[in-house]
């Protein structure tokens, strides 16, 4: 029996809610239970200095969790005066899983930087930014398309993720903090609306996990995005 | 005529919702208008150094903004390694203020940081923090009541604070964004619920000022900060 | 009575100094008791990028106190990496104090930097270096002029600055350490030589202040201010 | 055909050389074809603060690149005053992996933190960082067996690591940096000398990749590492 | 002939003002001509951690340059958030140029940190800061000694220090700005007052210099060193 | 009798190995005895900001040291957030030897760094460092000429370095770790292949030396240096 008294393969309560920046060109509020991410979607008019002057975009994202968007308090990044090894993982990582379903020569030469900041934390925070990162970039460049500025082809699939693991021997879906501190082993998949894999990131806590136990959190995995793909698909009309 | 339409004093909607943090001891989203401040107090069981074995608590605050709070992206401070000249200097106003209304020695040996955070910004970020944080620090301290670990005499008076200024040759109160940046004279004041002035800070942005517009602006700032206690008792219940 | 034993609306011993640096464009020692500043103007054939070809200047202010300055020795900030919120907030008050009186248009593309470096520190050292700061300034345009760089109307005016305080429930003028350590209200007062308002700061260290009180601090400071602008007038001749 | 002239599951020429540091308590410098990484393991008798009193050790690593290791010379991180994402990224994956195959407890209260620099690159660093690591992490513990400081079970099982792609359309194993350049998917396998899975990290870094393309490089990634593993044992007698 | 008109071995202007500073146990005003630095000796009760418990105090030093001290003004160190490589290098060389006078077992397990910070600069601040430095650091344990806290033993030696260079072909004395940029070879001496070398430095800038120039420089230094001992002696009464 | 039972006048086992490096332009693994030191030279096509359009170029040098280098770990300098003092020191020490042998004229608007790593350390890291760089920048010169990129006159001399120091009272030649830390003095030597004095760096560790001792330890480097000269111009060919 899960913690959170759900079946091995439920969601927590997911919802994407469009539209909350007043300033973003695109914007989603993701909540994956009791972790919420405000994601938005920024454009700029210049890319990175090592692509400029090819015709070729980019799209980059930062990840931030509030001081207290935790159980207790954590320090300050902006006052400690670094991001840490583990936000700058989780950033790249996001970044990567974006790009992956953008055509970034459609895109044309600029960028689109995605902000998720984790203003409530119970798990699964990269899943759920990367999940609703998707929705404020595409929302991004929606505005973009409505004032002529890209075609219709800059957006070649949805993208979505979740967390699985091993919970007391058995696998189990979209793990939050008390589930997640207690797993053996804990995987996050990310997945387009095809189902094509773009991301895995499998580790073993303590025991090391056999080729079996993987296969079958890919096999959530897939249930699960399949399922966050068609909220996405819905929310965004 | 300002361009919100608002009569002189006319505050914007203000709204002040209560314990929207599933971690922190307190909590509060404060709304002026489209300013969104987030505002958690966290406690801890240490002071800072210079106050150890002293019997005494502390009080302090921390700012911040989402990179995508504003108009155009600000640069994430984490990531510039640093927290700007401005974000030191409202969290600085922000601790100062709090802690006026605070018996230190009644509060006991412990640290209450009050958070702030700016999710959505169109002016007056700081006076927002500050009559938002008021209440997560006053929740922060009823949870500690409630836990026998201080008695009822924590908390000396309410706290708020409000913007006002010379727009267009006439003193205004609580400025937007649009009215703030073209106005010339620019002051925040933090008062007590009995009336008593706790910071002052007035700024000519271009033409000095002269006594009788600042005499105005307090007058104002009177008027604003009581309606905003008010607000405060009302939402504290 | 004042630990000082000077009468409520005494000053410190006053001193201003000019040309007290081989190399600077303009300089000034300038001396409120045992608060020693010295302040050095460098001018710069160019302005921060978000002025470039605007045709207007700029003129910022820098401010740092020698580690033995203090009475306990103070950690060197070059050695810390950064500097201080306390000492970012004071020199954003300088340069906002000195622009006040300069026509930016006037002085056209360049920078005016002043440094002001707290070589002995007893109290008042953010309103000496304004006082002082605007001879370095009001030098380095004379220097300027002679050089037909710019015209007659650079300076609009003169600028200096006091702080006040309530002590032992008196209001009195020009706190030094000892005064300031202990006074319940301490406010820093900018004013023109016209008399306008430039810059209030007003704190309550323990007990709120009331209007009656605040509007006697700000009475003391014309006073102050007036004497200060008629010894920057007989210093710069 | 492979730039490389390989068979598709055909490792690079590995060489694990021991004992190559004069001080450390363990070491080695292994080689990758020409990927050249040198690794010590450095005893210290002291845990992190959060393990302090807990009777439980730690194994860390860290990571870095000479600045000429690469094609292009690339910024010292030293000068440059912080460790890329990169870096911090792969040195949390290094000491994960590591960690993975250790009885902490076994350990005792004490840290041993292997370093793993990279002398020259052309692919695949992370992972002979792992699989050098392991031996000088193993003649660490060896040192210490020898002084009576540990018992026979601290160590659970060997590790390595190797990276596997589908370069251009085909599964490929070990992948140098040309091949690495022009894959389409990148994996990195970490995996015990029992055969099970402490890391899996899958990147598509075009289109997205297929379970069975995965589970291709799944099968090569065992049959390296099963090699690898003999590697050390023959290393290691 | 030399720029400044001076005799080959001869020294610019000296002067040594002791008790510059209100606050600081020791401290010297140095000119050598341009060239004027403050000296403070700070005091302090605790030592360095890796010589707790040893019984042996130590002599430190810092060194900094005030942003216009120059004829460009140059950077803020602490705004930079670093200091130099130059200021790091001077400031070892001021701290091991003092202790090699000072008895540290005599001194008892304490700290003092000799700050040094140019005013102005015209060429030759590390050697005036030495020779400023041990007059401040003199004083600092004078005024422990009239509290009893050392004995007669803690100073064992003057030490002073100059700089010589190749000028057009000649050896000469305490070189100047001008003379420090068009000299080809630089060398800085630090001697005690019985004759000792304690410190070389000698940097050929264009041209190698040979055994004999150097030899000549040496010469020079002696003589320089020799009158800024009799005027430490003369100051200190 | 010294702690390597080496003559006073004998250098430690010296070795040079060119080539080591597959990426750099010239490289040398450079062997002082147990001191190991990896040299490479990286050709940029452009000069620092100062130096452009000016039609020179410029040789300059970093270093490093691993951390387990040495006998206890360091801690790493990119994790510390800074190069230390005294790699600064050094490295400014390493890039104006190199220069004093090159016509940077004749190397044309380009920029050569040379980086020293130090892979294991015994005592005389610097010297060792100019020693192997020489060799790695004479390479990467010799890279140059086969393209056509530069003449012949580039390089005007040879350049080594070794350290010399007072052991129990006696002048020693290239002290290993034991006697460094054991020697009253220690003194580093630059010299060209035709005798030139680049750089001197002499330094009382203890007790102050006279003009005697250091001429016997400029007479031993020279021996040393005319050693290391000739066994560079074996290697070079």
């Amino acid at each position: 029996m899960r913690p959170s008294k759900r079946a091995p393969d439920e969601l927590r309560g997911i919802s994407l809610e469009r539209g909350v920046s007043k300033h973003a060109e695109g914007s989603c509020l993701v909540k994956f239970g009791d972790t919420h991410v405000l994601c938005t979607a920024s454009l700029e008019d210049r890319v990175p200095p090592w692509l400029r002057g090819g015709g070729k975009g980019w799209v980059t994202a930062e990840y931030g969790m509030l001081p207290r968007s935790t159980g207790d308090r954590m320090r300050r990044e902006a006052a400690a005066g670094k991001q840490s090894g583990r936000s700058l993982e989780i950033q790249r990582l996001i970044g990567r899983s974006l790009r992956a379903v953008i055509d970034l020569v459609a895109l044309g030469e600029r960028q689109i930087t995605v902000d998720c900041d984790v203003i409530q934390a119970d798990g699964g925070t990269r899943t759920a930014a990367i999940t609703g990162g998707f929705v404020a970039l595409y929302d991004c460049i929606a505005w973009m398309k409505t004032r002529n500025m890209v075609g219709d082809k800059v957006i070649k699939d949805h993208v979505a993720a979740v967390s699985c693991g091993i919970y007391q021997g058995s696998p189990v879906l979209d793990l939050d903090y008390a589930e997640d501190s207690a797993a053996e082993t804990d995987a996050n998949f990310v997945l387009t609306g095809r189902g094509g894999i773009v991301e895995i990131q499998g580790t073993a806590e303590g025991t090391p996990f056999s080729e079996e136990e993987f296969a079958a959190l890919l096999g959530l995995a897939k249930t699960g995005i399949g399922r966050l793909v068609d909220l996405q698909k819905l929310t965004l009309g």
